[in-house]
């Protein structure tokens, strides 16, 4: 498919077998070299490089980087010890007969050459420039290789669900607010003055009403909307493969979506081994200190809870003790351990206990003068330590202690070099309450409903079948159907089984504190559609862009999207968002007074 | 992929081959008939139906219609004389061994049996009834197949356009608001309070900088979003299949949707022949008095300006003169054509002349009296009549006339019956002009720029070669590098080569009255980007709604969209739009006051 109007071949395709012939190219200049008299061009375009040689120096003089030029030219084998062995076209070169230039360059912003990729990213300016400039950016080989990467993850996606046989269905993005955890983005109704659309956090109720409707079986790579104060890593609007079934178990949708993750990482050559291994929420909690734990290595979290029961140590008089082994930290200078306490505070603690084992067996740190004698003698052992380690302690609440012993367990990893981007530890987490309390504080989202529980997953999640009749006279122990897939310690997605009953939807709605008036408001016609046969169903979804940036190594969900935002959700490419002209304010309708409209 | 947690089979799957097994089933309860203390139950399914005997009146009693339920049973052959030849499954039926209600259901607002299906659809309520109960709706099978339809041709078009190497790239749906002919709907942003995004009327200058950027071949299944008022088939928010290319010519583009084309229409058995027929646009308004003909039958426009140029009859002494033959018109009731005087009238034209030619070869009708002999003798040779048929004239301006005519050759193949709608006539309409009038009165868009000039496409439209130089001088005449595809006379979509040099582009902004001040402020960026080595580069958009309706046949473009917008922009399942509480209202920021904020 290279032969267009323009072109013969893609630069790529211009090899020894071409030898002899002639050939029309197109693309960036790259790179040029002046070398007597001749002009060594580097053609750029989207295959790759091939080296086309100038001899008039007429036709060469204007060309510049970034000049887009259609060459036609000779193809001949370069002269011995002019080849590049790192270029697949690197033993021919284009002896251009004519040139055309397409469209010129002014001098860039900053440099797009593949050289410069090749030998650094140092060069490339911040990231406010990068978006400003996004048609340059997204011109350097590791933005092409991210966007083809998506592409391809989604092709894959894509094709392994047709083969299950699923229908895709595209939902409205104007739809009504509904409760999930989020602020909605809205946007005015100029035909209905004073009234609003929500855009969906997600299709959440939508493919529902398709699994009421008959769609046994439903996918959508959807875009999804939510209004959250910005962080690092997210994005006002983001895409998620969301997918349905109806008369499935949990057992089902996760068989099913092991085969999309089979065929998503295969795109990359990487074998991915099913069925993928399992562990409960509360085991992750307990060993990883994470609901989304990163098994790329081990060193789990130690309990010390009923070890250290009688301990004369105020501190560790504690409802939870735990502590993680610091491997090889014993030599750790003081100045890194205090930094260690900086790093415990800036997540909310109150610091870092910790102890080191000397090379010579010898028991040292803050920690270890409080600690009674036995509690000394047999430490070692029961955190599974050897001589030279150091040992990291959280004690307080079992939750807020196992996220921070977690949360060190990765950072021991990251400076270690343990989290090799290139190596992928999935696991599904499942066994998830299905309530958890509204004061959490380690709990992000909103709290839907008014009473001291709200969803872990969502408000449509059903209870495991233990708990059906049960939930809402204990919702603390009560347990659903849900899972997430987690990888390299992110969350790639998650899912549940959904409540398909007016009445269990009733009663979970009543824990979260949602009366039945405002329930009518908010979803009644989603419990309407189930007084009307529905069958029982569950989903799941796929936050794409985080499950792109994991297997492209990504620093940033912004490199796996053709034209993210920046930080406040600012585009410095177009300057949105931007004030709107009165008239346009005028039209939308939202100073409308409904007052105003009697007289 | 049939068997889950809920069944090992799907209807359609019980065929004799399994006469003597037994079978989990799940699905709906279509129909229950009671015959001799044993109830016969229609199971519906995705895949259609199958006959379910239930011997226990105990298990019975409480099924009713669109009851979910899973069984458990033996499949048998059916008696003899029981058989049914319109139903896969009609061989055979399962009798029930255990029974379980999945979930139940109220009585019906209205019936979705397939039975009322196959006898006739005039049992379907109105529409806001079908929309409202959307979920019931679309369990009838016309709807399932509608969406299955759409499914399967999105994956046609998908797997066309990745074997020609496409790379699907998603652009966000926040953006600034751009110039492209309707309203734009807008979304209060937080975060920048008093600041806006606009969502795109279609990704127009996001591809144009992913070419920019370097991906030479993009495509999306784009949503996008117009605030226009509503006419019977427009939706706020609809589907384009968007595609871009660089280094292609107008050749290349049309080549490859013409693939993409056929690939979607085999998905239903037609083989498209290639090439498509194509028509320049001058000729299309000429013959077919529509830049969207619809050529799947003849009887083409006569031009008589010339043959009139010295009538005696002051109506005809016009810019322009067209007719068209109303096939055995002349027998037409008075009455009848009076009626066609009130159609003419209610399209904005005076009325509809017309005369007859009787059978025995007399010319009658109103305007037969004011021309004069010569004009009379000669008329039927002239438009191409016969003794028994009737023609209807309009004079006037050309355009205006030749789309009276045009639309009274489609009303009459209406009438008699020549729409079929499994008959595809495909053809490209070409050699647009660049511009048209701003005060062009059959133009529904807004105009682009403050000059007496739009443009025809959009404002990134290139002038064909001939016209680079001189098409500010003459704008009127200046031709464009765009097309149209046009299928039973409704456009599938259109695109054209664009402008690739900022300077091109200035001029074009010119014309249209768009000073550089503004251009700077509404697509400064893409102006910018131009400046950076832009390739020549075309494209194409496929209105996706229109395209999947008329291959499914449909009326309107709601029944082929799983969740569509009622008249207003309402949507009757939802209540969307609606007002936002006093909180929400206050987050969007859209009452921000920037003095207020100084103090």
């Amino acid at each position: 498919m290279s032969r267009t109007a323009y072109r013969t071949h893609h630069a790529i395709e211009v090899t020894e077998a071409l030898i002899g012939s002639t050939v029309t190219l197109a693309g960036w200049v790259d790179r040029r070299r002046d070398h007597g008299g001749v002009a060594f061009i580097d053609l750029r375009d989207s295959t790759g490089l091939v080296q086309v040689v100038i001899n008039d120096e007429e036709i060469a003089r204007p060309l510049r980087s970034e000049f887009v030029v259609q060459v036609v030219g000779d193809v001949r084998e370069r002269p011995e010890g002019n080849e590049n062995v790192h270029l697949a076209t690197g033993k021919i070169e284009v002896v251009v007969r004519e040139l055309t230039v397409l469209a010129k360059s002014d001098a860039l912003p900053f440099q797009v050459s593949t050289a410069l990729e090749n030998e650094s990213e140092n060069k490339l300016p911040g990231e406010d420039v990068r978006l400003k400039y996004r048609y340059l950016d997204l011109r350097r080989p590791q933005m092409q290789s991210n966007l083809k990467l998506r592409s391809d993850m989604t092709r894959a996606a894509r094709h392994a669900l047709e083969d299950m046989d699923f229908t895709e269905v595209e939902t409205p993005t104007f739809i009504k607010s509904t409760p999930e955890g989020a602020r909605d983005f809205v946007v005015p109704v100029r035909m209905v003055p004073g009234s609003w659309y929500a855009l969906p956090q997600s299709p959440q109720l939508l493919k529902q009403l398709l699994m009421v409707g008959g769609v046994e079986r439903y996918y959508q790579l959807a875009r999804c909307y939510r209004d959250e104060d910005f962080r690092a890593d997210r994005q006002p609007e983001f895409t998620q493969l969301d997918i349905e079934m109806s008369y499935v178990s949990q057992e089902d949708v996760i068989g099913m979506a092991e085969q999309v993750i089979a065929a998503i990482w295969k795109t990359r050559g990487y074998e991915v081994t099913l069925p993928l291994p399992r562990i409960s929420w509360q085991d992750a909690m307990d060993k990883y200190g994470s609901d989304k734990p990163d098994l790329r290595f081990g060193n789990p979290l130690v309990e010390l809870t009923e070890y250290f029961k009688d301990t004369p140590f105020r501190v560790f008089k504690a409802p939870y003790v735990g502590a993680i082994v610091f491997k090889g930290g014993a030599s750790t200078p003081r100045r890194q351990f205090d930094a260690w306490q900086e790093w415990a505070k800036q997540r909310g603690a109150k610091g870092l206990a910790y102890v080191q084992f000397t090379a010579d067996g010898e028991l040292k740190g803050p920690v270890a003068k409080n600690l009674s004698d036995d509690e000394r003698n047999g430490l070692k052992a029961a955190v599974g330590a050897e001589d030279g380690d150091a040992v990291f302690f959280a004690a307080g609440s079992r939750e807020s202690s196992q996220l921070l012993l977690g949360a060190a367990r990765v950072e021991l990893a990251r400076r270690a070099g343990l989290l090799h981007p290139d190596e992928f530890a999935f696991t599904w987490v499942v066994d998830f309450p299905l309530f958890k309390r509204t004061d959490d504080p380690d709990d992000d989202d909103v709290a839907v409903g008014h009473s001291k529980w709200t969803s872990m997953h969502h408000p449509f999640t059903m209870p495991s079948a233990d708990w059906i009749d049960t939930f809402d006279k204990d919702p603390e122990h009560a347990m659903s159907d849900s899972y997430d897939i987690v990888c390299n310690g992110e969350e790639l997605g998650g899912g549940s089984v959904r409540i398909h009953r007016d009445d269990i939807q009733d009663r979970v709605l009543n824990v979260l504190g949602i009366g039945p008036e405002e329930a009518q408001e908010k979803f009644g016609f989603l419990l309407e559609a189930f007084k009307y046969g529905a069958p029982p169903h569950a989903g799941i979804a796929l936050g794409w862009d985080r499950t792109v940036s994991i297997l492209a190594g990504a620093d940033s969900i912004r490199d796996v999207i053709a034209f993210p935002k920046a930080g406040g959700g600012r585009d410095p490419l177009t300057g949105a968002p931007a004030p709107i002209s009165d008239a346009q304010r005028a039209e939308t309708g939202v100073d409308y007074d409904p007052d105003e409209d009697k007289d």
